[in-house]
């Protein structure tokens, strides 16, 4: 099997990429150095938010992810990743800019939820991920209900991301967020989705604890062995 | 001040790689995504072993290394940093093969001790970097004196870089490689260089302890400032 080199479309945020690097590297079955996959990443921090966009208010990203995934094209990227739930909403968009595939975090999530039973997931995601029903779509396609946190619990999903994680504190009060994560168990979710790439550094960094699903790790391990790698 | 793109030429090995990363990203006082720096990674793992050529038995890796620096150029890195110690041996024959320049680790590693008042340092580091005096010149021209491991010290050195950090080990027994590195504070070290980037990994992930200088950090906060960005 030839062996593909992967392009991180990064900076969305640039800790989330930081965290998909190592968890590809993590995840790769290797004895020594040469048994390694070529990574090629770009964090291009200056990527409009998504969100933003999405809601309405700011500059579209879609360009600024071109160039970035066509930047990956050029240095000799295979195949290209996307450390960012709400980007995939433009996924079709970024995939008529270049001539290279880009793995689906969130098709592969909702196939990789499927694949354990799942029926009911809690989506945790930023504003604009939730309403471009970014997780809906594929969810529904495999029969999974998708569960959204209240107007209160999402304001505390969105407080941990932007004032959290991407504002660099390296502690944060999560008692609130807890409480309503733990509330959905109540209702009958069977798997927490940690649908912004921020959320796995805050479920480890702050301590959050859950029946956690975690895209950018399954990202990493679908990319490891599209890559043509023995995943460990 | 105008901002400025950093180039790591990685690979060498991948962990070290994103180490550096993830130490750039929480070096910079930020308090949004657009507040970093852009960063590209060329994350090479072919690049053949630096020590296995420094000793004789090997490829030379400087022109591998010097497509990776003209790739990261190409994509529009200002200035590189390179997250090997062994690989500044051949930090001049990279310089003369690209128009940017290359901070090195090195040499700002030697000026922080030098800074910090150390007159005398214990090195921690592969073969090839011991044998190729990577630290020495540095050192004996700010006036540190260097201390090196025995023989037996040595081989523990390069077993947890080599048989641990770079095999993906998530355990290891340090017992011995600690007692060493122990025994030179009373003859006197005032400081103990991580002179490989998979060094502070080894700290980290085994629980190795000591006062320890990391080259890595190091050059993650100068190539900050470097880069014209905030210090955290």
């Amino acid at each position: 099997m030839i062996k593909k080199t992967i392009g991180i479309i990064g900076g969305m945020g640039p800790l989330a990429t930081a965290d998909l690097f190592s968890k590809l590297i993590r995840s790769t079955s290797a004895a020594t150095d040469a048994d390694h996959i070529h990574i090629i990443v770009d964090n291009d921090p200056s990527i409009p938010d998504r969100t933003g966009f999405i809601l309405g208010g700011g500059a579209s990203p879609v360009e600024s992810i071109a160039r970035s995934a066509r930047l990956l094209q050029n240095a000799g990227a295979d195949v290209l990743v996307m450390p960012c739930n709400a980007a995939h909403c433009f996924i079709d968009q970024i995939r008529e800019r270049v001539d290279i595939p880009i793995l689906n975090m969130v098709e592969l999530t909702a196939e990789y939820l499927k694949s354990r039973g799942v029926t009911r997931a809690v989506l945790l995601a930023v504003d604009g991920t939730v309403r471009a029903g970014v997780y809906a779509g594929e969810c529904e396609k495999l029969g999974i209900q998708l569960m959204l946190p209240d107007p209160a619990l999402q304001r505390e999903v969105m407080d941990v991301i932007y004032k959290g994680i991407k504002a660099g504190q390296t502690q944060y009060n999560i008692t609130s967020l807890q409480q309503g994560i733990d509330s959905f168990v109540e209702k009958g979710a069977e798997s927490v989705i940690l649908g912004c790439t921020e959320l796995p550094l805050a479920a480890e960094q702050y301590g959050l604890k859950g029946n956690f699903t975690d895209p950018t790790l399954i990202l990493a391990r679908a990319a490891v062995e599209y890559a043509g790698y023995p995943v460990k």
